[in-house]
């Protein structure tokens, strides 16, 4: 399963390129952090490239140009994003707080505008955006859930898709996540943060709080299975590159290990993996799995294919669609849009009906 | 200036990524057109990947997946696009009829739809699409002009952000372009098409008469200058890497010359060679542009620096913005979204005020 994996620099190791750009990484940006002079770090270069858009954004919100200066700290946030998804020191935590930062400002020039939301839950507090689209009622809603490395600032591109088919869209921090993990390191009881959400979404009479849908992209995958079978207020379930469990630590690359240590709060790799292998398990809850569910899944990702078998297994109460795509990594990112859009076209029929063919 | 264009493979010679990733051709297909068999050609291999978007395109319009088909059939024109535009034989012809075609079958599934117009001139006619976006009162109009190889399929992603800041855009194909070629080869009056399609545009109620712009890329850049020059109800032009006179034969590509020869109609490169030398001279017209003009050029560009002296000694009467980015292209193409959304923000306050801003 490593040979593929097995390269030089760590921005080798993990970076994908497909991804970066599907999410909104210029490609002029990743050409020239890839030229850039050996005496540049990665994060050093990001984060200049981070200022770049950071200058241009405030320039055009100067300028009364709302639409580029939403979309601009949008990518001032992402830049900031991968300076530091690699990093797992004080570098992390200060292209954290930048990405934070950056994107907050962008929020309310967004169109529709992401409006934050911090929702108590235990002595905490979820850290989340909402985005709703002009419809001629309440729309339903999909929350989104990132990875392992990625926040809720990460999905803008995604977010687009489903806004323009009529389904808002809210993201969050859970444990182990951006703006969450300095108080709650991963857990294995994500679904009641996903809950916590949920319950802010139908309070909420602008949304239609029978149409609430669970996006989770590769760990968010697993989270998102674990929380519609735990949440019967959940009416559609994708998984994006998920899993079942986590049969696969010795699969994974040095620094998807090192980044789990870092999510986790473990002192050391082989606590980590403990952590990884006892805690995320779904097994035990996806009979609770009651609603149609997408899961889409990569052939040649590092992710076993033998967990589509597992999925199958468990979740015998569930409308399963699964989609293998044979030349597919993981979360099929070098596949360009036309996973993405399956998907989006899936989720937007569950919660909208066929609506979008009849109009 | 023919150094760095002294390459082994025509494609590697006119490939630019950062313009065709900008126009909307995933970096997914980009790459596997690079990585593909030696034993299958250019032509052939966006052909198929064409093909593969026309199926997922189809398969999304059958399903009721209106904004999916839509934006799948225009990716699928832009393969078709790329397939052609290094030939200049009969898969020349097949690659633009296939463009178009498939084009034509995604115009009334996108949001707003392309709405197909044939404006009678002479013997012939001019073919284009105009897009009107939601707006509270008639929306201002940007018409788009393409460039030495460029059609009026291509400007979809530019469309967009004109679109989402309540401009219209209209595309045409003038003399030598798209469909217009097997009837009309290039020819020193573009602006005399321009105007046919300005005169379409304020015979539509549903726009703002008032308010309407050019916009040229490349060698449209010079066919805006000139359109803009000879039509007192264009209010504001945008040349971006355009020119006002060709007098740089000798630095450009032998594909380039070889795409003057095609569209000219020229029997050989000696004729091409004049033609443009003498044909493509906007000089004696400048003085009548007195619109605001934005030109957007990029001190790596083939297009010598000097043309911007060039403008500014003959555009006398015109309220000038010149953009020269230092480490820029041609058309910039080089620099990611900033360029771009630079010149959408210019175009916009031209045609709208601060009203963006105000909102």
């Amino acid at each position: 399963m490593t040979s593929s994996y097995t390269t030089a620099t760590p921005e080798q190791e993990m970076l994908n390129w497909g991804r970066l750009i599907l999410d909104g990484v210029p490609y002029a940006d990743l050409a020239a952090a890839h030229n850039r002079p050996a005496s540049v770090s990665w994060f050093d270069h990001w984060m200049r490239t981070a200022s770049k858009y950071e200058e241009a954004a405030q320039a055009a919100a100067d300028a009364g140009h709302r639409q580029s200066a939403g979309e601009l700290f949008v990518t001032a946030s992402l830049c900031a994003q991968y300076a530091q998804f690699l990093w797992f020191d004080d570098e992390r935590s200060r292209g954290q707080q930048r990405k934070v930062d950056l994107y907050r400002r962008g929020a309310p020039l967004l169109s529709p505008p992401a409006e934050r939301f911090d929702l108590p839950i235990d002595s905490v507090t979820i850290p989340g955006y909402l985005r709703i689209p002009q419809s001629s009622g309440p729309p339903p809603v999909a929350v989104l859930i990132g990875g392992l490395e990625s926040t809720k600032e990460e999905s803008y591109r995604f977010e687009e898709m489903l806004l323009a088919r009529g389904v808002a869209t809210a993201t969050f921090d859970g444990p182990g996540q951006g703006e969450m993990l300095s108080t709650t390191p991963a857990r294995g009881d994500f679904e009641r943060y996903t809950s916590r959400v949920v319950d802010h979404l139908v309070g909420d009479a602008r949304l239609n709080a029978d149409r609430i849908a669970v996006i989770g992209r590769s760990l968010g995958g697993h989270y998102a299975l674990r929380s519609a079978s735990m949440d019967a207020r959940i009416s559609a379930c994708v998984s994006w590159g998920g899993y079942v469990f986590a049969d696969d630590w010795d699969g994974r690359t040095p620094l998807s290990k090192e980044a789990w240590r870092y999510v986790s709060g473990s002192s050391d790799l082989d606590e980590a993996r403990i952590f990884v292998e006892q805690t995320l398990d779904s097994r035990p809850v996806l009979d609770g799995l009651r609603v149609p569910t997408y899961f889409l899944h990569g052939a040649l990702d590092f992710v076993p294919i033998s967990q589509v078998d597992v999925l199958k297994s468990c979740a015998v109460n569930a409308d399963l669609t699964v989609v293998v795509e044979p030349q597919g990594d993981h979360c099929c990112h070098n596949l360009g849009p036309l996973p993405r859009l399956a998907m989006v076209d899936w989720v937007t029929e569950q919660l909208l009906g066929r609506l979008e063919g009849r109009a």
